[in-house]
């Protein structure tokens, strides 16, 4: 009985008193929540989705900022800082982090919360690191109920992590506002690590660790991924991305960065693009949900498990097409 | 009984006798397996699909080189201009198009053959404009199954082209071996046409409408792409993709657009990237296939198509979120 007490204290609240409480600011029922949704049992999920509809009226009101790259960039410091000085204008923070290298490789953004020693102990800032274990579709889509959850919290400028190198980019760029690219003054090489694709999706380009303005390396940098931008297609919405340095170890130019972001927000809203985007992702995840649900459904039986594995193996010896490959999977099934 | 005559006269081929057609050079039985594998009707796209099985031990042996730029680009002048010089060195040249925009506007890639009129004449060229009427998904598919289709019957190079604005581009690149990016020297302006993304997956970039050498708009075009580039991730192979300029109407370096892609193949081919691709291609597709059929069974459901109509409204009203809409969807069919 004892080793179930714990547990059963827990489970005690029930999803309108965990809507309450995320609607009054409780960290610790906001926490609580977002556990239940990356918890592996499906009544574990099904309080959490109750309380998202619950509270989703309180929704929608932050921006939210994806900060993309590669590992060494400074990312966590970056946020650190950006951080510090917000909150200095009253805001509440919350970070999130996708990151689905972590399963494989030891490394784990956030992971180490002490790396954000200053933004951990101040009550207005929320840090949750990406769940381990669940599937890259999975993460995604509860990063992206993670954020409504945060805003019904009353965060009101949310950050989410990603490292640049893996398939998360797309969907987490169908679930932020503005999308900031931060990159080091190399000029080239580091980017070796960059998804293709990823570059041309940013609206911000920072290039960090310019410790002063008279950075020769760095101000080379934003001049030549200045003129690279030009030459890339720019948004449906006319905005030509924007490049500056900083130094987020002495926050040089960070408040530069602040006021870009807070210009991005304004041009959106100013040309409804705003809305207009909020309303495309919404329908996006929509179908999204659907098709991974599809797919899983699919995949998940045994009999297509195996089926796969067989066909695969034919298709790289030239002795199927891959479509008849598919029409044998498909079968296997039925 | 007149009237079916021709359609009889049409069906008499049996699959065998198409492939066998396929395996002779014959271009005429090609056509018609194509024009089989473009049917809405599902008899006629099984007889295809099995002279695919039948031809598939011959295929593979042919460059895929995918050609993408906006309307107005020169992109027929180009193939035209590349293919006049390769037929000298008794290459066999198909060509075909995807141009999912043609199904709305009346403007249709290749579908005035009359702007490759030297290609066409000549017989060793194939020319297939895309089918109207079929939705993308079907459309990159069935374009794979003619690349197949055409390799059978003997033709080693094989040009893919594309408008860069739509959906297609990133089906098309999982089925061709180069991806050439045409462009004007305009520098910057005529990009708006092209998707974000696209600029990133080029292996070539090629100014076309160079005149001559001395260009000065083209030669800093090229300058410019060349820095941009090198600003941008490479791809996993190494390459470091190549920017020239050219005139497709005066053959200015037409030849050394061609031996670029040769040097491309080579570099490819020597590091084994080559087979690597082709492989991953193939399982890409045979998942592909799969979820495009689960998702077509799914969707073109009554009642599903009726479900999602209802619940996007309630998700943009703010009503429910988009996980609840989905699970209303998914249950809608049940």
């Amino acid at each position: 009985m004892g080793l179930n007490k714990n547990y059963l204290k827990r489970k005690t609240h029930t999803a309108e008193e965990l809507a309450k409480g995320i609607l009054g600011s409780n960290n610790i029922l906001l926490s609580q929540t977002i556990t239940l949704l990356e918890s592996t049992k499906k009544e574990d999920n099904n309080i959490a989705r109750k309380v998202l509809e619950l509270v989703l009226y309180k929704t929608g009101n932050a921006i939210r900022i994806g900060i993309t790259g590669v590992p060494g960039v400074g990312k966590s410091t970056f946020i650190e800082s950006i951080g510090k000085l917000i909150l200095k204008e009253n805001r509440k923070i919350a970070v999130l982090a996708i990151d689905p290298s972590s399963q494989k490789s030891k490394g784990s953004i956030l992971g180490d919360k002490t790396r954000m020693e200053d933004l951990t102990s101040n009550k207005n800032v929320f840090i949750r690191p990406s769940p381990a274990g669940i599937e890259l579709g999975g993460v995604n889509r509860k990063t992206r109920e993670t954020i409504l959850l945060c805003e019904a919290c009353g965060y009101d400028t949310i950050f989410i992590e990603t490292v640049g190198v893996g398939q998360s980019e797309i969907s987490v760029h169908s679930m932020i506002d503005c999308f900031l690219l931060l990159m080091l003054p190399g000029a080239g090489d580091e980017l070796q690590g960059i998804k293709r694709g990823i570059m041309e999706m940013a609206d911000i380009v920072v290039i960090n660790k310019a410790e002063d303005e008279k950075d020769l390396k760095a101000n080379r940098a934003v001049s030549n991924y200045k003129n690279a931008l030009h030459l890339m297609p720019t948004t449906n919405s006319g905005w030509i991305p924007k490049v500056l340095s900083c130094s987020a170890l002495t926050t040089y130019n960070i408040n530069e960065v602040w006021k870009i972001i807070l210009e991005f927000e304004n041009y959106n809203k100013v040309n409804n693009i705003w809305n207009i985007k909020r309303n495309n992702q919404s329908t996006y995840w929509i179908k999204e949900t659907i098709n991974q649900t599809l797919y899983d459904n699919f995949y998940n039986n045994i009999k297509v498990k195996q089926s796969i594995k067989k066909v695969e193996q034919q298709v790289l010896e030239g002795k199927i097409s891959s479509f008849k490959a598919a029409e044998i999977v498909l079968n296997s099934k039925k």
